[in-house]
C-alpha cells in the first residue's frame, strides 16, 4: 500500500473520502472511553485490596512506634528502609511523607518561593526559570505556571535532554531547576543515561539550582528487564554537588492511586532544610497509612514482586496499543511512535498541524484524550503534534475500541490536511 | 492557713524550707513524666482501632467513587455531609482533605502569599499582621512566626478577646488576620460568644481579612453539656462578609492524631479559591481514609457517641488536675485555674515572674512541660506565669504524681520570688 504522502490527487481524495466515511461509522458507534490519565486501571487496585484490612492490632510498628498518635516527621523507619533498598539510598537519605509525591514537589518549590534555599535569596523576590524536557509532565509544568515560574523548553531524546542547550540555559542564575522524569519519561518513555546525567550533575549552576528528580516510573517496568534506579545522589555527590538533587517516588502506582504513600530522597541537609519548614505545616505525616504498606509490602521483594503482577496486567495493553497503531497507521506512513519498556504512556506523534484536530475529532466521536499540547509548558506544542496516550486504565476491549477509533481520527486529520 | 502573701518573714522561711525538702524528696524520686503536649492516651487512640481494619472490601464509597483511584479534590461526599451536620453548615461549605488541619491553615497563609486573596496583592509583597488572642496555641503562632508574619497578642478573657481592642487593630490594613480556637480554647478553655463573634465578623477590616475560627474542639467536651458549634458561616453572611471566615477541624483527637482527616469549612468563593491553588499540589486527599472513618463512624451521632467515650476517659484526669491544684496550691492562695469544659489544656497561672522557674524545677525533677510563654508569641509571656497543662495523655497514677511533683516547683518558685 502507498504511503500517504505519495498518493496520486485522486488517490488522496478517494482515501479521504475512505476516512470520512470510517469517522461517521464511529460517530454512530457512541462510544464513551477516556485515553486522558495515567490511573491504574481497578484490576491493578485489586492486586492491593489486602491494604483496605491493614494494618490491623493496635498499630503499633516493630521498633515501638505507636503510628496512631502524634509524631515522627520523618516517616516510619521501617518504610523508609523499604524505599531506601529499591532506591539504593541510605536510610537517612529518604523521609517517607503522605499521599502523592506531587505535594512534595510543589511544596519544595513554594518553601524556596517562601524562604529560599540554603540560605539564598527567596525565589519569590525573583524572576525564576526552570528548564522543561518536552515533551514532559503536565503536572510539574502546572506548577510552574501557576507560580509564575518561567519556563525554558528543550528537547528531549531517548536518553535525556540535549545537555549541551541544558549546559547553556542552566549558566544563567535565573535558571533555578530542571524537570526530570528520569526513567520511563512521561510521556515518551525516554530512559536517562548515565552519562547524561552526570553532566546535568556537574554543569555550573546557581547553588540553589535543583534537579527535580521525579522518579514516578521506577519500579514500573513493561519488559522483564528491570532497570535498577541511577545512583543520582552518590553521583551528585561525587560531582561535588551533593545538594544538587531532590528525588521523588511515590506508591501512587503501585498501591493505591488515591491513599498510597510519597518519599523524598536527597542530601541530608536538604532533607533538614525541607523537615525544618514542613514541621509548621504539620506534626507528622500519616504513620498508619506508612505501617499498612509496612505490613503489605513486608520487604523491598514485596514491592517487585506487585510490580510484576502490575507488569502481566499492563504489557498487554502496551502491546494491544502498539498493534493497532502498527496496523491502522503503518501502512501509511503516519504518525510515529515508540514502545516504551515502562511507565504509563505511550507518545503518538501524529503529522505536523494535526494533533489538536486529531483530539478534537476524537472528542466528537466519544474518545476523550489529554488536550494537544498538554505535554508542553502553557500547552504550547510548537509543531502540534504530539499526542499522550494512556493505556492502563480501559480493559482491553474498550481499549482496543479507542485506539481504534485514534487511528480513524489521526488518518481523517492526516487526510484533510 | 494563712495565704503565701500573709506570711510573716519567719512564717515564709519556714515555708520555703518545707518547699525544699519536698523538692528535694521530688528528685529523689526519679521521675519521668511529660504534660507537654496535647496528645491522646493510647486507651483513647483504641477507641478507634476498628479503624485499623476498615475500610474493608473494594474500597469502592456508597456514591460508587472507587476512593483507591485519583480524583476527587472536595474529599468524599459521604464524610463531608457527617460533618457539615456536626458543624451545622450546608455540603458545600465543606471540605474534606489529608490528615491535620494545621496543613490546612499553613497552606491557605502560604497560598496567600504567594497569590493574594481574591484578587489582592500577595502578602508575600507586603508586612502583614495577625491578632494573636493570648494565651494560644503555639502552632498558629509558629506558622505567623515562620513566615514573618508580625503577631499582636491581645488578651484572651472567657468569651474571647477584648472586641475593642480587635477592632482598633483590624482597622489597620496591614493586619490580615486573626487566630481563634472558638471552643475550649488552647489553652485557657475560653468559650466565644455569640456577641463576640458577631463583633469579629462585622467590624471594617482590609477585604482580605481572614478569622482562622480552628474548630479544634468542636466536640470535645469534658461535662454533659454539649454545646453546639456557633454558626460562624451563617453570621458571617448576616454581617456582609461572607468570606470572612476559614473555619477548620479535624479529627486528630477523636479517631487516630497519626491518621486522621481534616476539614475546611467556609464560603463557596473561599473554598473555590483554596481548591484553585491545592489542584496544583495534588490530584486529590487520601479517599481511602476518608472511607475508612465514613464506616467507622456511620453517621454524626457515631462521631457524638465516640465523643462520650473520649469524656468518660478525659474528664477524670481533668478532675484530677483541679483537685490536686486544689488541695495543693489552695491553702496557700498561690495560683490561679479553671476547670474548661472541654478541649485538651489546664491553663495555671503561677505568681508572676515564676513561670520560666516552675518549668525549670519540674523538669530537673524528671517532669517535662510545655516551655513557660509558649503560649505567647515568640514564647514571649510578659508576665511569666502562664503554664500550659496537657493531662490527657499520661495514665491517672502517672498524671498524679506529674500535678503533685508541679504543684511542689510552684511552691518552691513562689516562696523564692
Amino acid at each position: 500500500m502507498p504511503r500517504l504522502s505519495e498518493l496520486s490527487e485522486n488517490e488522496r481524495a478517494e482515501f479521504r473520502a475512505e476516512q470520512e466515511r470510517a469517522y461517521a461509522a464511529l460517530q454512530q458507534a457512541g462510544l464513551k472511553l477516556d485515553l486522558t490519565r495515567g490511573k491504574p486501571a481497578a484490576t491493578q487496585l485489586d492486586l492491593s485490596n489486602e491494604l483496605l484490612e491493614l494494618p490491623g492490632g493496635k498499630g503499633i510498628a516493630d521498633d515501638g512506634t505507636d503510628t496512631r498518635n502524634y509524631g515522627g516527621q520523618l516517616g516510619l523507619t521501617e518504610l523508609r528502609a523499604i524505599f531506601a533498598e529499591l532506591l539504593g539510598v541510605e536510610l537517612d537519605q529518604v523521609i517517607a511523607q503522605d499521599n502523592s509525591s506531587l505535594s512534595l514537589m510543589h511544596d519544595l518549590i513554594a518553601y524556596a518561593m517562601l524562604h529560599g534555599i540554603g540560605g539564598g535569596q527567596r525565589w519569590a523576590e525573583q524572576k525564576i526559570k526552570f528548564i522543561c524536557p518536552v515533551p514532559g509532565y503536565d503536572r510539574h509544568f502546572g506548577i510552574c505556571q501557576h507560580l509564575g515560574i518561567e519556563m525554558v523548553p528543550v528537547e528531549l531524546g531517548p536518553h535525556g535532554p540535549d545537555v549541551e542547550a541544558v549546559r547553556e540555559l542552566a549558566a544563567d542564575p535565573a535558571v533555578k531547576g530542571i524537570w526530570v522524569v528520569p526513567m520511563y519519561a512521561n510521556p515518551s518513555g525516554a530512559i536517562y543515561d548515565e552519562q547524561t546525567t552526570r553532566a546535568l550533575l556537574a554543569m555550573p549552576a546557581a547553588d540553589d539550582f535543583r534537579i527535580f528528580w521525579d522518579n514516578a516510573y521506577a519500579f514500573h517496568h513493561l519488559t522483564a528487564e528491570e532497570y535498577a534506579p541511577l545512583d543520582v545522589l552518590g553521583m551528585a555527590a561525587e560531582a561535588g554537588n551533593p545538594d544538587r538533587v531532590y528525588q521523588f517516588a511515590s506508591t501512587s502506582k503501585i498501591t493505591f492511586a488515591g491513599g498510597g504513600v510519597s518519599f523524598l530522597a536527597s542530601s541530608k541537609a536538604n532533607l533538614d532544610e525541607y523537615v525544618g519548614h514542613a514541621k509548621f505545616r504539620s506534626i507528622g505525616p500519616d504513620k498508619v497509612n506508612h505501617l499498612r504498606h509496612v505490613r503489605f509490602f513486608g520487604d523491598a521483594e514485596g514491592v517487585r514482586r506487585l510490580m510484576r503482577e502490575h507488569r502481566d496486567q499492563l504489557a498487554p495493553k502496551f502491546d494491544l496499543v502498539g498493534q493497532v497503531l502498527t496496523e491502522r497507521l503503518g501502512p501509511h506512513g503516519v504518525g510515529e511512535w515508540e514502545a516504551p519498556d515502562g511507565g504509563y504512556f505511550v507518545n503518538l506523534a501524529v503529522p505536523d498541524g494535526t494533533a489538536t484536530r486529531v483530539v478534537e475529532l476524537a472528542k466528537q466521536a466519544g474518545i476523550a484524550l489529554t488536550p494537544a499540547g498538554a505535554a508542553y509548558p502553557h500547552g504550547n506544542d510548537p509543531r502540534d503534534r504530539h499526542i499522550r496516550i494512556a493505556p492502563t486504565f480501559p480493559p482491553l476491549p474498550e481499549l482496543e475500541q479507542a485506539i481504534n477509533g485514534l487511528a480513524t481520527c489521526v488518518l481523517l486529520a492526516a487526510a484533510e490536511s
